[in-house]
């Protein structure tokens, strides 16, 4: 998408290395970084200069390209050294096991160049992913009456956490790209705030109108019929349509059931869980106290007061309007799902 | 309540002045003032170094008796200062209107003594409805059968807000000083964060386990079990129920029904808006946009992007399992509090 005018994906090659954007260091600097070794794409997902399922698949990709261009034999060793950069996140496996799938049969001498391309075309096919998502969302933005469209959405689903044009916030782009006037409610999204930082951040950047809000404020805006439907993304959902997503999102889900306000979900097939039927026995990750507690390294809360931080809930189906994959949209249950994804009901089978 | 080991109101008469705890050095530095002049009590609500509806009551009370003792022709026009120094909040007026029927009737020379008399008497009277507040909740904490109860709080509604005890955490002190296992969840509530700051402090002073969350998590907590229920305050209920309290309230009310949570809002009598029986019509007030963008003097969000932040929203009646007043626990109906209050019944058919 544009930063100012320019187009930017989050991850680009520039000869023998690649380029991403240092997202710890928005909203307040863009500054892209050039990694010319496995090790510095090792260090960008540990710190979180990248971050988002998608692009940290794309990263660690990269990551093997880097490895291979210095040893041709170094394949099963990165596979190893980046896949335990951040151990839960689902894309980055599978873009390691993709890579090395590709790779094994090959000759060490050839590995390296075909590392390159292949690294490539997953940073395309993810692009065409999200655009595709674009499309069957922006059809559901345009069915509303209104303009603007006052769309809210939650923590950050946008091509910052992708390679482009981003998941739930997709839809938002081409629509507002079309000359559909668009406003978008952004949840700040405590305790890391991705929100304020990286949504408001690249919808501005974008020329996307949009305010930034607590994430109390939501369920008011709605009962006031200042929100015309929501979008969020999503890390995992499972085969029969239960979402889970940062924290915070099954209250925004409660709020808009409550007030008749469409709540969607934006997700690309690969996030879908075909294993499990129950989002509750999705396991939620307990993060550090800290990243409640400090803001901006300030404490704001006395000392010894304690704090908890689960960073992910877990919306019911029964509350989720409908899925937007890039398939096309359908309900959040089982028979939903299996309409766009039919190879699924003959595994099932199987 | 206790401020390590020793008692303390949250305003308090010293000779010829008055001493409040400074509120907005809380949660790291804890330090009372001495106001000396009715100038300084302006000033004390103005900046926000008081805050809570019944302590800027009784703050304006105190203010009231150091004008008078300067001057004893000074009332009207003490009156009218202090009640100018926070417009919306009703229980500035109230205590400013009881001391000046009390004193008016007086010769000026008599004035001051009187004055600091009923202060006083406002302070007690807060302090026993709050304390009754507390009695009827703490029937409700008893009859939870788990050990610890686990009871979430949104904002500050303790004794912070009040001259003792509080509303919401009435009840809890009493159940903790008697000997009942509870732990509170703590809602940081942001923008302002008097959950973080004011609410976690005056319980880990006072020795009640408690953790802070951010607002994002009561929904997932109350999904795993691990909230028995939910005690809020307000600052305006409806004759028939509606609650509004600070923002964010409204979702941890949806949350706690889909989860058959009981979710419980305690506040004194004089809260009661008998003139309106909808709470949408209840003004909300528009705060400034850098209590959301501003955290601790950093900036949180993008250069060019705006903010919202409306400060309250407005809970249904029918999300309230109860309301607990100093008369006893009722129904968020308009019968519910009329069986309270039946006095207003009469008023009604007059």
């Amino acid at each position: 998408m544009k930063v100012d005018g320019k187009p930017y994906r989050t991850i680009w090659r520039v000869g023998d290395a690649v380029e991403i954007i240092d997202q710890t260091r928005l909203p307040h600097v863009f500054t892209t970084l050039r990694l010319t070794t496995m090790e510095e794409t090792v260090h960008a997902i540990k710190a979180m200069q990248v971050r988002g399922a998608p692009l940290i698949g794309a990263t660690a990709a990269y990551g093997l390209c880097l490895a291979l261009d210095r040893d041709p034999n170094a394949l099963e060793a990165a596979h190893a050294t980046l896949l335990a950069t951040r151990p839960t996140a689902v894309n980055l496996r599978w873009a390691l096991d993709d890579m090395a799938a590709v790779l094994r049969p090959l000759a060490p001498a050839k590995r390296a160049e075909a590392a390159w391309k292949r690294a490539a075309a997953i940073c395309d096919e993810d692009v065409a992913l999200c655009e595709a998502i674009g499309r069957h969302g922006l059809a559901l933005i345009e069915r509303v009456a209104k303009r603007p469209v006052n769309i809210l959405t939650h923590c950050n689903a946008g091509w910052l956490a992708c390679v482009d044009w981003g998941t739930a916030l997709a839809p938002i782009y081409m629509a507002h790209d079309k000359g559909i006037p668009v406003h978008v409610w952004v949840d700040e999204t405590r305790p890391r705030n991705q929100g304020a930082s990286l949504t408001a951040w690249e919808l501005g950047r974008h020329g996307v109108p949009h305010t930034v809000i607590v994430d109390n404020a939501g369920g008011h805006l709605m009962q006031r019929g200042q929100v015309d439907l929501c979008i969020v993304g999503t890390d995992r959902t499972t085969a029969t349509g239960d979402v889970a997503n940062k924290i915070g999102t099954y209250l925004k889900a409660l709020a808009a059931h409550d007030n008749a306000v469409p709540f969607y979900v934006a997700l690309p097939g690969p996030t879908i869980d075909w294993t499990m039927d129950d989002g509750f026995a999705i396991p939620i990750e307990e993060r550090a106290a800290e990243e409640v507690t400090r803001i901006a390294g300030v404490s704001i809360v006395p000392e010894g007061s304690r704090a908890a931080n689960p960073a992910f809930d877990v919306t019911p189906a029964r509350l989720v309007t409908a899925l937007i994959t890039e398939r096309g949209v359908a309900p959040a249950t089982r028979e939903g799902l299996l309409s766009l994804y039919p190879e699924r009901r003959n595994r099932a089978r199987a």
